[in-house]
């Protein structure tokens, strides 16, 4: 089945840095692994889950979860691991009579044996596969603190690496699936700030435009995650989020946002401008969004990252803004909002076909406005294809 | 002004433990601790931002914090705290002519020195508070690996001590500032279940359902959470989550469900039946009711988290599922959705005024279905005030 796990860049990144396995611990890992998303991993900071990937077999990939989340993992259709090891005891009752398949699948998972906890069910399943004496490469960003110590002490002769950035290594190329979840989820967040856009009107206030832009994004399945909103000088403020302050003839409005779909995130800047806009805002605006085009022109697999950035700076200084000068020009999106690239003036990280970007020129004025463009686009073989319809040019309200 | 955090609670708590300071660095303990929601560090793993409590004078409170989330510091009217730390760099231009007063205070802190990372300014504003000998209380929930030993290397003769306990402790008991929120999330998750039952009819899928039921919490300016909802024999799984599965007559809704309101959680289940329910599902949700009522009469403050459980499960079983198993009935919330105290067998807790419960009795049978009250109470001084309106009784619709 198609997975959101690029296998073939899994397998040629862990041979070059010789590890036997991978363990996922964090969320955006273990989802990005097995296609499994752990509620309460998700939604908390402590539940563990975990995936032990073995690179020479790929097939034999072991998810290691507690008892009472086994039923997300049979209801998933993104799910694509067979072998499960399960720790924590978890009571349910069974009624007499058939069950659905789903149901008998579930069953049979409570039936293996139970560790008592995530660390112990991990080294067993290590142990199971061989491995170890192998060297494995951890995430340690999902561990809690103590835990990585003690996989050492119960494995003495494994070789224990730090795998938290090769994972984010090789989930930089995306697959068709993730492709499409990119391309959904910023769709829904462009169609939300359209709908958001409906109502501008003087008088409105951000909160009451952000509830119906949510309530957008809600309709298309997808979960809020980033609505910075803002209106007039607040719309400086880098994070600006939603207030009770109302709009006025001549505001700009500064959307910058996206949510979450099939576990995907979303991450635009769309800005407007109740009534006509005055010199120096169209001009900026431009100055902006021809950053963010010459950006576009540059991006082919190839290309370093920095390449990027030089040429979205120096179109928007070109072309309007003399002295605009930002940190970075964009940055990878997948299961995390920022993934790889990030397009700053010293990472040499080639772009290769596949890879999904942010790319980005906000400019913002303290007592003046805020101002943002902000596209996705998967790189091709020849150049980027823009993941949802409008380009983000400023939009003039009437 | 008023506090999310109870600092009469704190100072209490960390002079027991002989503590000089506590740091916050999970985004709940940093948001807790200051009132401060620093957006990267609460939709992403990684950014680091801490809230250092001189426990002698908690007035010089200071958060530290990137240059690039210093915006929301100054915009958040929940923010108490006045000292701050900044790392990193981040560029803002700045209009000619007058500022606002929250622009003001923004390019004011600007102007402070820049820190070169976020363990370097914590380091300096333990120094600048004449701390770098004393007893430290680190929540070791949100640093990241490695954190930790460079603290002790910087800080050679501090003594440091993982606080992550500590301070679920201090936010067992809840301010009036937080009572508010509690109730005002677990009322939007109770209108968003009613709303969401009103499309109920045979044919609609979950997600359709789910779709209903998000909006109206996005509508109540809330951010959906957690959305469990299942028909028919699915609602038999502990975490079922909306699928393509329609409704049929006679079958069971399944909610257990709560978003988040001014960053505080809620956690409520609704049980309805479409059409009349069969002699067992009416005497095993009432058992489950019953159950819950129990707790309710036992809870107030000084008896033991164990003696609630004890209640709960002999009133479920006595009142028709006499077979009825589980680990735990309920568990403390706030700005988690699992703070203390856990309502389980084992546990000595006592209960104290101002905890906010969910209290809950679930019952999942495999080819059945599954049935669940759980509700949300604040602890006063003579026993539980619920803090919405309907009590979990089963729901039949026409």
């Amino acid at each position: 089945m198609e997975t959101l796990l690029n296998k073939p860049r899994l397998k040629s990144l862990a041979a070059q840095h010789r590890l036997d396995a991978l363990v996922a611990t964090s969320p955006e890992n273990v989802t990005y692994a097995s296609g499994y998303w752990a509620l309460s991993q998700w939604i908390r900071r402590g539940p563990q889950v975990y995936v032990l990937l073995p690179v020479e077999d790929v097939e034999q990939t072991r998810v290691i979860a507690p008892t009472s989340l086994l039923d997300q993992l049979v209801d998933q259709e993104d799910v694509w691991v067979q072998h499960v090891s399960r720790y924590g005891f978890f009571h349910v009752d069974r009624a007499e009579g058939a069950m659905t398949p789903l149901d008998d699948r579930l069953l049979s998972l409570f039936e293996q044996p139970e560790e008592k906890d995530a660390i112990s069910a991990l080294v067993q399943s290590i142990r199971s596969l061989g491995l170890e004496k192998g060297t494995l490469g951890i995430d340690e960003m999902g561990l809690m603190p103590g835990h990585w110590e003690r996989i050492q002490q119960e494995l003495p002769d494994a070789k224990l690496v730090p795998a938290m950035r090769l994972f984010r290594e090789i989930r930089a190329v995306k697959t068709p699936q993730e492709i499409e979840r990119l391309r959904r989820v910023a769709t829904i967040a462009e169609e939300s700030v359209a709908a958001a856009l409906k109502v501008a009107q003087p008088g409105i206030s951000e909160i009451e435009m952000a509830r119906v832009f949510h309530a957008a994004t809600v309709q298309g399945d997808a979960t809020p995650v980033l609505g910075c909103l803002g209106f007039g000088t607040r719309s400086a403020m880098p994070n600006v989020y939603p207030s009770h302050a109302r709009l006025k003839a001549g505001d700009v409005i500064r959307f910058d946002c996206g949510g979450r779909y099939g576990n995907y995130r979303a991450d635009i800047a769309r800005i407007a401008v109740l009534g006509e806009p005055d010199k120096k805002l169209a001009q900026y605006h431009k100055a902006l969004h021809n950053g963010v085009m010459a950006a576009f022109d540059t991006i082919r697999p190839g290309v370093s990252s920095s390449a990027v950035y030089e040429a979205a700076m120096a179109a928007t200084r070109k072309s309007g803004i003399p002295h605009y000068q930002r940190s970075h020009v964009g940055h990878g999106i997948g299961l995390d909002g920022y993934d790889m690239p990030d397009l700053t003036p010293t990472n040499e990280q080639v772009i290769e076909e596949g890879m999904v970007m942010c790319v980005e020129t906000p400019y913002y004025e303290f007592g003046w406005c805020g101002l943002q463009v902000e596209n996705t686009v998967v790189v091709r073989k020849d150049g980027v294809e823009l993941l949802h319809r409008e380009d983000g040019a400023l939009k003039v309200l009437a």
